[in-house]
């Protein structure tokens, strides 16, 4: 069982399953070609079918490595029984609509790129994704306060313009995809504002306040992570350089410097007597 | 009075208005659909009254556990009242116009949420609000330049391009919504500066300048931010660290042992008579 | 002269004149629109000519109270008297074209504002601006970088695309022109690119290279001016920090420390004798 | 030998080198103007001419200087030759096509410009190409998920918008090309969303997911970025502080202290004696 472990663990093990998971990444990408799928159509699906029995088989030995309970601990393991899952799923008739969902599996590159030898160089995006998941409060908050905007954005556009512009404003799931579009600033005001305000002269002051106030709270979202990314990373520095040349040396020097004090004086009390 | 006052302030009585603006907020948004509405509109407008009837109610109850004049001391009371009073306002047939301003009463749901439970998770947004209240001198510095940079570009769109553009700079406020559009970089060349460009060859210098001048002094108002956020984060870390470790204490271990030495030196001279 | 030197420096004169500022700022707004220029364009021609009329007296007031060289000491000055000379210039029949040179004179409201009252609140504008100065020459370098870049771009445009597309590429400004719009994202694949990769398939590579291209050069701008506006604050902060409570008090009561010591030496040496 | 490598570096040389690059780029501006081209091109590609002979005497000059093995030792270096020897080639009938290659010539002015007189004013821009390049490793691994990402979708955006949409889907690389225009959020909704959403409803999802992945990851390579550089200059402050008033002073302060003290001590035991 160890050894079995040490195995799937291992650079031989991790870099055969990278390989695969980088093969079947390219035959899904082949199988988009029209041409490339008429003439040897049947060979790529072959080797997406030999892929998902890999996928599989590494499944299972790890499940048997880790015995079964440990595999799920692994959130990593999770997202590829998923994916294998579904993979499986697809490719029987009745769910032949989710075939798509094999791309998924292109993302398990990240993993096994991740396992094999880059684990180093992460440190960096470590930090910036603990900052990011320190300022998820304050996130969270924005993202309550954004919820709020658009309901009450998309609820003055649907009674406002929806009966002019149903195809903008005529529900309210439609003026929030709108309202996502001003606010990514993409033809807010040649494309939809204008029109607008062709029929209601007022419209200027809804596209242009919902821009304001969305580029404001974006901006408080990207400073927030800035710095608390910032504040993480000094604070980081600081607790290294206090543990090399802290105050708390000085103080034992000082420490010994009074001790040295406490013989004088006895030696000199003695003298007295 | 005292038990009003504590139970206003409690957690069933938040929790209970909570809900009530929420259901108030959904019944909001479910009346912009015309088939809901037209199906059991009545239902929604039942509902509707009793969630103002609620609100009004909250307001009362609150107005008497702080005795009136306490209830206004808080931006939340007010916020609340106006809303309130806009509500009913607009129930009224004099001003039905104003009933779109009932779906000001969703933001409620903010202050809901904040007087429940997370408050404890506002802090980093507190930092970044207290930030942006630091740095609001030089942004309303840049802000009133910004105005000034704006008045002058209109003055000069519509004395140049007036008469031929009408729709854009037909007079100085279009011509603002114009360069409000060509700030956000909105279809600005395509849709505006080459058309213009097309009557006036030198219409370039205006937009690309304008352009520039706008992105500089917006670079300027979220570097501002982004450095006075930091600034203060950093001061109150390092507040913290002083009264930890401050060199206060180092003093205070130097003056000890001055001490001891005065003793010595006084044993010393008694030896010495 | 000292009098006068102390009144032109005064509160009362200086709020006049920003008043007088304002007023014509908003005559010549005024000016803009026909219906108002054609009832009471008269009335409004005279309260600018007795605005110039004031403006000219300021000048000469200040010329008289600095000794003439003296006033043109300070960049305002000189920006003042530019300003009122193109005022003056643009009066006479010669050089009525220029009469839109006039509305900079808004830009002296700026001033009138900033010698008034809000001086005290200038200091965190003044802390970015000596940031953005002191990465000047990191900026002066990326400028260089971006003229090269646009030069390159535009001679490869010209050449390759000017025949095709006379109107974007025909010659070497066009060009520029184009790749600033481009740079800035505005409809540069719907409007730019893809027509011209609909005649040049290679074109992609021409627009996607320059876009990602500046984007990074720009990033590398405002990360540049971010962190040395960040490096500037936090230096005087601990500047000012260190005054407080330096290592150098410590020193100093070490010192005192050994001065004891070497005394109480002294005293155990003539008891030894 | 010596001499000559001296005479190479010196500033003259330099000087002269640059001026010929400039007045390159400058031919290689006015020849793509028909009309100059057509009055005095013969004129211009004898200057043209000329300055690839300066180019390639510059080269051999360098190459003898720095015993050509020292001379390939830097990249500058490096980049002179491929630029000189395409330009060359380019001459040559065979590569008329590549005459364009030529403009990378306009970039050694860059190299002149940061070896004639600018190499004091390129500290700020070293440091922040310094912190970029210590974010590379998190960089790269965005790149990597970029990738992936881009990938995904694209291939799912083949298979589904495809047969429908084949001059924006049509195959992968045109679908990543699509996909980095929606990236840039460049008509991502009117020109490309909701065309496509008119056929498929579900688009949104597709279009939605896809800007805001793409802008949280290119969010956190920027404050990486903007992080990872601001520690660096911190850092580097911090060293510089260090050397200057460390504790390191205060320790060997307190030795010369104790130091004192055992010197007391042994007179105090002589004295027992």
């Amino acid at each position: 069982m160890e050894k079995l472990k040490r195995f799937v663990e291992g650079h031989l093990f991790q870099g055969a399953i990278l390989i695969v998971i980088l093969i079947n990444s390219i035959v899904l990408g082949l199988q988009t070609f029209p041409s490339i799928d008429n003439s040897i159509g049947g060979v790529l699906n072959v080797i997406d079918l030999i892929c998902i029995g890999v996928f599989i088989a590494e499944m299972l030995l790890k499940m048997i490595a880790y015995k079964f309970i440990g595999y799920f601990k692994s959130a990593w393991n999770w997202f590829d029984f998923v994916i294998i899952l579904t993979s499986v799923l697809s490719g029987l008739a009745v769910l032949s609509s989710m075939r798509i969902l094999r791309v998924f599996r292109v993302f398990r590159s990240l993993k096994g790129l991740r396992g094999f030898k880059m684990v180093s160089s992460l440190k960096p995006l470590q930090a910036i994704i603990s900052a990011i998941g320190k300022s998820l409060p304050g996130i969270s908050w924005t993202a309550m306060l954004l919820i709020v905007i658009y309901y009450i954005y998309a609820i003055i556009g649907v009674t406002q313009f929806g009966t002019a512009f149903p195809e903008w404003f005529g529900n309210i799931p439609k003026a929030m995809y709108t309202l996502f579009q001003v606010m990514t600033l993409e033809s807010w005001s040649m494309g939809i504002s204008r029109p607008v305000m062709a029929e209601f002269s007022f419209a200027w002051l809804y596209f242009v306040s919902f821009v304001l106030v969305t580029a404001f709270v974006m901006m408080n979202v990207v400073v927030g992570i800035v710095v608390s990314a910032i504040s993480e990373v000094t604070e980081a520095n600081k607790k290294e350089e206090h543990e090399e040349n802290g105050t708390a040396d000085i103080k034992a020097e000082i420490d010994a410097v009074r001790e040295h004090l406490s013989k004088l004086e006895d030696m000199l009390a003695k003298q007295d007597k």
